[in-house]
């Protein structure tokens, strides 16, 4: 082996790794914190669903609840970066495939999600009730059509 | 047995029904609704954490995480309900012994929060990242005292 063909393969390993290696590191990262945003909002809709069925007496909490959703919906394109789609995650390659499909989604969950807010902000909790059902629907269509089905 | 008797014992009964059977649906409920604002607490720290490790591109999403955390440590103190201390939950009885000492540790909780939330608004960096630790000492300092070690 020459000296100038084992400085190249050195360059092009080098250059493989310094590509690969960060990128890898960021998808496990963006993953991660896709799952944080996701249990934030998963937290979020459990408790408005506890308000609603009365489980709880915290019905003075339902604007936390709903405003909170509606900032994390506003971020939620945002944790599907690029590179995201391989690794521990259960998103599916849609997303990145059907990039038009996936953003119509995301708006129908922020648009359900900010009209829930004005709703529980407004005390009419007859709307906000069928707000909250109305946001329930975005989710299960993002879940349906862009995540894995979950294991039974 | 005399009718008397039987009627009484049938009033206790309904009396007994009546007194318990509500409380526990609702003590399960509260803890239901506690799991859930706990979860979506968690979700904004791993989030957060995220950010300030880099593990994500996402850092301009920082502020919804800060308020939402500010948001949520607000209704902290409600989701420990009287009669909540029983049932699946991982609270130590000492939060409703040690009334004072609760909400003390809530408190600082809550000046954490709204202190980070500051810092991030401020745009200081550094300081976030200081209050951030700060915030971090608050949850384990409730969570080493106030609730059930974790088990091995």
């Amino acid at each position: 082996m020459t000296l100038k063909r084992s400085a190249l393969i050195a360059c092009a390993a080098l250059a493989a790794v310094s590509f690969t290696a960060p990128a890898m590191a960021d998808d496990a990262g963006e993953i991660k914190y896709r799952k944080s945003v996701m249990k934030s909002i998963g937290g979020h809709m459990g408790a408005i669903a506890g308000i609603f069925k009365a489980e709880t007496g915290n019905s003075t909490n339902l604007g936390v609840h709903t405003q909170g959703i509606a900032d994390l919906a506003k971020i939620t394109a945002s944790v599907f970066p690029a590179g995201s789609d391989f690794g521990e995650t259960e998103a599916l390659p849609a997303v990145w495939e059907k990039p038009d499909d996936f953003s119509k989604a995301v708006k129908m969950f922020q648009d359900a999600a900010a009209n829930l807010n004005s709703a529980a902000m407004s005390g009419d909790m007859a709307a906000t009730g069928a707000a909250f059902g109305g946001l329930g629907k975005t989710c299960k269509n993002c879940h349906e059509n862009f995540r894995e089905k979950k294991k039974q």
